[in-house]
C-alpha cells in the first residue's frame, strides 16, 4: 500500500499553527493540515442564551462554514441557499461540543465564548483540523479574559485536539487527506484530551463494516497524532507573535 | 449502583416490534424501547436524487421527527418554526447513513427507500430504537419490491441493530433510558451487524473525558445488546402479522 | 348507491377513543374514525402570548401535522420543507377556533393549551377526528389543571364534536373516508356542541355549486353524527383509564 | 339597533367595480365595497403546474396580501417577514377554490389563470370584495383568451359573486364593515353562482355558538346581497371602458 | 433621435401626486410619473429598533414592493416565495437612506416612520417615483405629529425629489420610461434637496462605460428634472385635499 | 485635518494583490488594502442560468460574505441566520454588475464565471477591494479558459477597479478607512475601466447633501486611486506566480 501523499501510516500531514492571523477576534488561528486550511476565530461575547441566564456560567458555542470555491468543485453558498446544510450542522455540533469539553463553563462568567471556524481550502480532515486550531483560538481568548478580569480562576481545563484515522486499502492510516477520504473503506475522527482521555469517537463504515481488530489498530493511530497535535499546540502558544 | 429503572447493567428494556402498525407504507413498524415509542415507515418511491441518476442503482434516505409532546415539556413544531434543529439533523443523517450498510443499493433498481422515525413518545434512546426497527421496516419493504419484481438480485446485505450504553454513576450499563441518559457521564450509540461488524460508533464525554477502558466495558456491552436486538428483529419478522 | 364501505348513508365509522395514549402530556387521546388515527394531545403550558399578556386570561392554539406516510404515497415533511403547506394551515386555524368555542379563556388563569393533533393514518376526515378527538384530550388537561388548582372556575363550557358530510353520487353521506371524499361532488365539515349549537360550518363546491336542499339534507346528518360523536366522547371521559 | 353606517340590515355598502385599472393585466380591476379597496388582476400565463402537464386542461389560482399599511396600523409586510400569514393562506385558498367553480378548466387549453387579489385600503369583508372583483377581471381575461385563440370553446361557466352576512347586536346584517366584523357575534362568508348554486359556505361562531335559525336568516341575506352584486357585474361588463 | 414617448430629451413626463389616497396611513400619497404609479405611506408607529432604544431619537425605515402584476409579464410574488429579491432590497434601501437625509431623527421623539412604497403599475422609474412621492406623505405624517404634540421641533430638514436620467441612442435624456430604460446605454438615478445639494448618485454603465461630458450632461438634466419635481411637490402640499 | 492614518489625502493605503491564493479556484485572489483582506475566487462553472440557456452566450455572477469575525464585534453568521442581509445583497450586486462590464459575454462560451468575495478581515472598502480583487481572479480564470480552449475570442475587454472617495472633516480623501468610513460627511464608491471610462458611481450623502463641488473634488480623486490600481493590477498579473 502506497499513500497517495508518499505519508507512512503513522505520519501526520505538515501541521502549521499561525496565531493573530486576523485582528479583531480575542483568538484567531490559521490553521493547516497540508492543504487543509481553517480560520479558527473565538469571540469573547457577553452574555448567554436565554437557558442559562441567572445561572452564573458562561457558554461556548461553535458555527462551521466552506468557503464556496474552498473544494474542488464550487459549493453554493448556504447564506445564498437560506439554509445550513446537513453536513455543515453536524459538524459544528461535534466542534463545539467537544471544545465544550476543554472549558470550565463555571469560570467564564456570564460570557459566551463564539467559535468560528471557516474553511479557505479542503482537502480533508477540516473538522479535526477545526477542532485543533480552534482550540489554541481559546487558549487566546481566555488568556485575554483572564488578562480582563473577566473570568473567575482559570476555565482552561485541559487541551484538546483532534485528528482523523482510517482504513485505507486496508491498512490503517493517520490523518486522512482528501484523496484518502473519499477512497477510505472506514473513517473515524477522534478527539482527546492531553492525558489519554476520550472526548469524542466518531467511526463510520462507508460501505463494509469494520472489526473490532481495525478500531483498535485506528485508535492507536489517533492516539499517536493527537499527542502530536498536542505538542505543536502548545509550541504554537508558547511562541511570541 | 442502581439503575432507576431497577435494571441490571446488562439488561436491555422491554422491546417490543410491530409489524404493519399503519396500512399505507410497505413497510411499518412501531418499535418500543420500553417508553420509548417510534414509528417507523420504509416507503418504496421510483426514481433516486439528481446525483444518481441513470447510474442504474438505487438510493436510501431518512428523516427523523418527534411529535412536539413525545417529550416531558411541549417543543416547538419544527414545521411551523420553518426548519429543522441542529439535533434532529444530526440524528436523521445518522439513521440514512448506518441503514445504508444493510442495502445493497446496486440491486433496489432506480427506487429510492425512504425511511421516516417519528417518535410519539420518548424516554431515551430514540434513535438507537429508530434505527432498530426501520431496519424490520426495510426488510418488510424489501420483500415488497421482491415480490414485485422490483429489485434484481436480493438487496437486503445485512441486519443492523443499534443500542446506547454509557456510564451511570461510574457504571458501564446498557440501553440507557432518559433518567439515565440524562445523568450520564458519557453516552455512546453503536450501530453493529449481525455478524459482529462495526456500522457506526458514536462515544460522546458529557463533561469529563472517558478511558480507553470505560470505552471497551461498554463496547462489550452494547455488542450483548445488540445480539439480543437482532434476534428480536428475526422473531418479528418470522411471526405472522 | 353503494357507498364503498357498505354503510348506510347516516351511518359513521367505527369510532374509537382511546384516552392516555402517550404518557407525558397533560391530555393524550389517539381518536379513530374507522381507518383514520390521529394522536391529539393537549399541553398546560405556563403563560400566553404577547398580544394577551396582563390581561388575566389564558388561550388555547393547535397545530396540525401528517405523518409523511400516513398517506397512500408518501408527502414530503413540512419540517424538511421548512414551511407548513397551505392545507395544513388551514386546517390547524379551523381546530384552534372550533376548540376555543369550547373553553372559557378567561377561567384558565394565565395558561396556554397547546394542541397538537398528528395523523399517523390518513383515510379522509382528518380534520373532524381531530377535533373530535382533541377536545377529549382537552377535558383531561382542564381536569388536571383545576386538580392542580390552575383555574378559577370551570373552564370547560361545552362538548364540542365534529364531523364531515358530502353528497357521494347525488346521495348525502355522513362522515366521508377517503374513497368517497376524493369523489364527492360536495363536502362540508360540521362543527357543534351538544346543545345544538353551531360552531363552524364549511361546505365547498368540489365542481358544481350545490342547493340549499341538498344543504339542509346535509346538515340533518351532520346533527346526527355530532350527536353520535358526543355520547362516544362522553363514555370515553366516564370509563376507567 | 342601529349599524355603525347607519345601513339597513339587508343593505349592502356602495359597490364600485372598475375595469381595466391597470394596464399589463389580461383583467384588471379595482373593486371597492365602501371603503373596502382590492385591486383584483387575472394574468394569463402559459403553462400549468407540474401535476396537470400534459392532461390538455389549464388551471386557476390566486394570491392575496394586504398592503402593510391598509389597515388601522401597520402590519409587517409578509415578503419582508419571509412568510404569508395563516389569515393570508386561509384567504387565498378560499379565493382560488371558489373561482375555479367558474371555469371550465378543459376549455382553457394549457394556460394558467393566476388570480392577484392585493388590499389597498381595507374596511371588512376583503375576502368577498376579492372574489367578487376578482370574478370581473376572470371574464375580461377570458375574453382575451377567446380574442387570441387560446381557449376551445367557452371556459366561463358562470358568475360568481360572494358577500359576508353575521349576527350583529343580536340581528342577522349583510355586508359587514370593520366596526360590524370586529363586534359580531357570529360571522359568514357566502360564494354563490347567479343561479342561486352555492360555492362555498364558511360560518363561524365568534364565542358562542348560532343556532339554526340564525345560519337560515343569514343565509336568506346573502342570497338578497349575491343577486344584487351579480348585477353590479354584469352592468359593470357590459359598460364601455 | 426620438423617444419613445415623443418626449423632448428634457422633458418629464406628466407627473401627478394624489394626497390622502388611502385613508388609514398618517401619509398617503398616489404618485403617478406617467404610466408608473406607485402607493407611498409614511406610517408613524411609536418606538424605535432595538440599536437606537433610549438614545431619545427617532427612525425613519422604508420597504419597496411591486403588485406581481404591475409589469408587463406576472412576477412570482415574494411574500409566497418567501424572501424579497435582490433588486427589491438594493431599491428599499436607497429609499430609506435617502428620505433620513429629509428627517431631522432627533426631533422625530421615539417614534418611527415607516414608509411603504407599494408599485401598482410599472413603467420605468419605480424607485425615483417612490421617492418623490413618499417625500410628500413624510410631509404629512409630520404635520400629523406636530398636531398631536409628537415632536420636539421641526422634523422636517428639507425637500427632496428624485429622477431617473439616462443615454438613450446616444442623446443624454430625462426620466426613463421602460422603453428608454431597457434599450438605455446607461442609467443613472439622482436624488437631490431643494437647495441643490446631492442626497445620492448611482450611476450604472450597462454595458459600455460612460464618460465624464455624459455624466455632466445627464447631471444637469436631474437638476432640471428635480426642480421641476419640487415645485410640484409643494404644489400638492398647498393644496386642499 | 489629519487622517487617522497619517496619509495624505490622493494617498491609497498599502496595497497588495496575492494570486494563486488558494488551489483549487480558476482564479484566486487575496487582496488587501491596508487592513482589509478579501479573498476573490472566480470558478469556471459550465452551463448558465436558465433565463440565458440556448443564447449561445455566457454569464458573470457575484457573491460576497463576511466571516462572522472579520469585524470589530462578532456578527451573526448569514447562513445560520437563514438569510443575506440587505447590505451583502447590495454588495454583490454591485461587484456582479461592475465586473460585467469587463467581461465580454459572448465570448465566454455557456459558461458562467462565478466569483465569491469573502471578506477575512475588514478595516473599511470591502466592496471597493472585492472588485479589484475579483477582476485579477477573473483575468486568471479567463486565461485558463483560453488555454482549455473554452472561449471563442477574447472575453476580457478591459481592466476595472475600484475605490472610494468621500469628505472626510471637510476634506475630500482617497480610499477611506474604517475609521475614516464611520465618519465621513460622503461616502463614494467608483468603478472605472482603464481607459477612464465610468463603470459605476455610488454616492450618498451621510447626513448633510453635498454639493457638486465636492463631488468634483472627490471623483478627480478617484480617478488618480483608479489608475493606481490598475497599475498594480497588471504589476500582479505579470508577475511570477
Amino acid at each position: 500500500m502506497q499513500r497517495p501523499s508518499g505519508r507512512q501510516p503513522e505520519q501526520l500531514r505538515p501541521i502549521k499553527i499561525t496565531r493573530n492571523y486576523t485582528k479583531h477576534a480575542e483568538g484567531s488561528v490559521l490553521v493547516e493540515f497540508g492543504d487543509t486550511k481553517v480560520i479558527c476565530t473565538a469571540s469573547v461575547v457577553p452574555g448567554v442564551p436565554p437557558f442559562l441566564r441567572g445561572k452564573d456560567q458562561g457558554w461556548l458555542t461553535a458555527e462551521y462554514g466552506m468557503l464556496p470555491r474552498s473544494t474542488g468543485s464550487r459549493m453554493g453558498r448556504e447564506a445564498a441557499r437560506g439554509k445550513q446544510g446537513g453536513r455543515t450542522v453536524e459538524i459544528q455540533r461535534l466542534i463545539g461540543r467537544s471544545l465544550r469539553a476543554a472549558v470550565d463553563l463555571n469560570q467564564l462568567g456570564e460570557n459566551t465564548l463564539h467559535i468560528d471556524c471557516d474553511v479557505i481550502q479542503a482537502d480533508g480532515g477540516t473538522r479535526t483540523a477545526s477542532i485543533t486550531g480552534a482550540w489554541v483560538a481559546i487558549a487566546d481568548a481566555i488568556a485575554y479574559m483572564k488578562k480582563e478580569g473577566m473570568t473567575k480562576g482559570d476555565p482552561l481545563l485541559r487541551a484538546i485536539a483532534s485528528v482523523s484515522v482510517g482504513v485505507y486499502q486496508g491498512v490503517p492510516v493517520l490523518d486522512l487527506d482528501y484523496p484518502e477520504d473519499s477512497n477510505a473503506d472506514t473513517d473515524m475522527n477522534v478527539v482527546m484530551a492531553n492525558d489519554g482521555g476520550i472526548i469524542e469517537i466518531q467511526g463510520t463504515a462507508e460501505a463494509d463494516p469494520f472489526t473490532e481488530e481495525q478500531f483498535t489498530a485506528m485508535f492507536a493511530l489517533a492516539k499517536l497524532g493527537i499527542a502530536e497535535l498536542n505538542k505543536l499546540q502548545q509550541e504554537a502558544l508558547t511562541s511570541d507573535v
